[in-house]
């Protein structure tokens, strides 16, 4: 075979130990939680057909999706000369999944009869776009999706809340859970008499803080809103304070758009269950947070880390018409996602992966022969017998190449066999981390290892 | 949107819950065993370049990659009058990966100054074949590897016997594990003075039980063997017994065939090895198992269920030249592969999945009302903040309704809290198996799940 030089696909990465250790730590962190809360888990096939998935992220999501050429003759039947993206749709009839919302819905739909709902699941699994590759951005990445889907309940809301408090709690970050209603945001467009005008209106409102309220209302001027529509906008530049006064204030700016107040009575009622469930961290009431808006059409929530500057680290909120596209009808779900790259960038800044995780092997025995290793091989034995995670160094070379072994894999105790050990029937422990050493038998050696 | 029929791509396959929790349960035990015997995980990308992919796998195997269309104008620069394959290789630089030793190869190469040998790897990501889907033969199954790498020492053979036969003896499942030695196949070869017809001996001479020794004798002389070639293989027909009693004959046979001698006195290391292991499975010397052939070197392994046929669930063996295609050579190494699918369907056949790993949520709250629901959420609460997985049925709908979802999810005890229950301050628990039910305190309550 000829010699190739090694290559990874741009934009996707290779996972070392010490980083699979890390991610493993977040995921186990992430699902043991998802379980708690009687979550359960499902998986769908990284290959979905396109007609599952084209159309469904809009013009830039479908050039996103990447594309599985045909097996075999994939010419047949396929104009050749046609422009590459109708050509693509000849030739290619599978796509990656692009993310797990789409096939989630495609598995809710196609399982309906074996589901009961409310349905509450969750899925870890990689997606893939066809992305340009940049720092911080890949191809390949995993995304934690929570969701529960048959209930229009409020109680899920303040409960997704929960979780999100306590994975990140487990996990050491500090965050602020920013929550909005797709209802305040189409009562804030109603105040203006501006219906069709909510993303233009709220993109501009947003930059309050950024560019001042001068330039906001030439913002909301130049996007066609009259100045009696801005007029009537002007309160909502005012709202400040805690999430009861906020509330309070939008009640009496919607006391005649009905829509507006449905807004406030579900916020209200989804925070008086957030009392209830405990939720210890800070949940803001962000009256302009338009994550989503083109599929949300209730709760929007936005989690972001307190300690460092990197944008939001999860999201979602309620849907209600999830599976109506693949016919399915008055299935209305809500859920969050949790992207694990961000999670790990925040808790890599901030040094918050726990330092026993490093130390996945507890101990190894050190090589000194044959007979030594034939004497030592019972002690191995019943160290994994009783768990604990542990090797035996495969040939007898320089103690100097063993011992750098067992640094590099930071192995906290070394233990050692030779002639004098045989005689006395004992082993050396060593601890390497404070370099003290004694001679030990079995069981006290089982001891310090699980100490 | 329009409306589209749901539909899953062919050969792949939805996981619900009940069968994620199993195959969980397998990944699980497996992970935790290769964990205590110091293997650490690795993750490789889904899709590799073709260039590291292509002539890996034979023409079959160049067939079956599953190829992804590159992005944007990919017709640009290619001769699309091409013949399929060639054209393929023109709009397709990546493709999605084939199994987990390849792209392993590439991680050692492209890490090698970061990596500590010998290197104890495992791995279990998803693999993809453009095979022609049919019962048990998907498109997208999952393999779990463990290899060292960077080490000749025979002590690995005998690890990775013992990790399989810990595996299995977790999950329950009788095994017994086959082991040959290339050298012994190239020695039998040798024998008949035909190094060259290795393959065409062993497949013969393998059928013996199925066909007879005058039909064996027959097919090796249509593969072109001299009678006096075969007459030098008649022993080989005869060698029966325990390991010991082949070991012994084949040393005989081998006197003045150093290659086979050679792969006589390593398994008599690995079997004295695995002693030392203290390997509980029966271990069983098939001296004609030619398993990855085409790879092997030393060490070949195959491990067979007693209970049920299935064929192999799991196999691997040494070779010694794993990375030399990549431009790293004498990296030797050694190592095992579980097949995820094929040991579900053995412990799904042979029901050895434990009845306690169905039941993953503990408990739920029925729902009386909104009162109701406020006295019952500190219990909740508390349920979850002592890790027992539980939840709240979240609308007040007909008892019968939520029962039936406590039913679907077989959750194990249902607590309910009435206007009677609110008086006392206590909740009311049934037991879902035995249909027993009493009044308890919050402390009783949680006593009782966590019993």
């Amino acid at each position: 075979m000829a010699v190739v030089k090694p290559s990874i696909s741009k934009g996707t990465r290779d996972f070392t130990p010490q980083e699979m250790i890390r991610r493993n730590y977040i995921f186990n962190t992430i699902r043991s939680v998802f379980e708690k809360y009687a979550y359960l888990p499902i998986e769908t096939p990284s290959m979905e057909n396109l007609s599952t998935l084209m159309g469904k992220y809009g013009e830039e999501g479908d050039r996103l999706i990447f594309k599985i050429l045909n097996s075999g003759d994939f010419t047949k039947d396929a104009d050749m000369s046609l422009p590459p993206n109708q050509l693509a749709a000849k030739i290619c009839e599978k796509g990656l999944r692009y993310d797990l919302t789409v096939p989630f819905a495609r598995f809710v739909v196609m399982h309906q009869n074996d589901l009961t709902f409310p349905f509450k699941r969750y899925q870890m699994q990689p997606v893939w776009r066809a992305d340009r590759p940049q720092k911080g951005r890949y191809r390949e990445f995993y995304q934690c999706d929570v969701d529960v889907i048959g209930s229009n309940s409020l109680l899920y809301e303040a409960e997704l809340m929960k979780i999100t408090d306590e994975v990140f709690n487990k996990l050491g970050v500090n965050v602020t859970i920013h929550i909005n209603n797709r209802k305040i945001l189409m009562g804030v467009a109603a105040l203006a008499g501006a219906e069709e005008k909510m993303v233009d209106i709220c993109t501009a409102i947003d930059k309050l803080d950024k560019i001042g309220k001068e330039n906001v209302i030439a913002e909301l001027r130049e996007r066609g809103l009259t100045d009696a529509a801005i007029d009537k906008l002007l309160p909502i530049f005012d709202i400040q304070g805690d999430n009861d006064h906020v509330l309070q204030t939008l009640r009496s700016l919607f006391a005649d758009i009905p829509v507006g107040m449905q807004g406030v009575e579900e916020l209200e009622q989804v925070l008086d269950f957030a009392k209830m469930y405990a939720v210890d961290a800070d949940i803001r009431l962000e009256i302009l947070l338009a994550r989503g808006l083109n599929y949300y059409t209730g709760a929007i929530f936005e989690v972001r880390a307190n300690d460092v500057q990197i944008g939001s680290i999860s999201g979602g909120g309620r849907y209600d018409d999830l599976t109506g596209v693949f016919g399915l009808k008055n299935m209305s779900g809500v859920g969050i996602s949790y992207g694990a790259e961000r999670i790990y960038d925040v808790m890599q800044e901030l040094d918050l992966f726990p330092p026993e995780i490093a130390a996945p092997v507890k101990a190894i025995i050190l090589n000194f022969g044959e007979k030594e290793v034939e004497y030592a091989m019972p002690l191995l034995v019943k160290m994994r017998a009783v768990g604990i995670a542990s090797e035996i160094y495969p040939d007898k070379v320089k103690i100097g190449k063993q011992m750098n072994y067992a640094n590099a894999k930071a192995i906290p105790y070394v233990i050692m066999a030779g002639e004098e050990e045989m005689t006395k029937g004992v082993f050396t422990v060593k601890n390497m981390t404070t370099g003290e050493q004694r001679a030990c038998e079995i069981d006290e050696v089982l001891e310090i290892l699980r100490g």
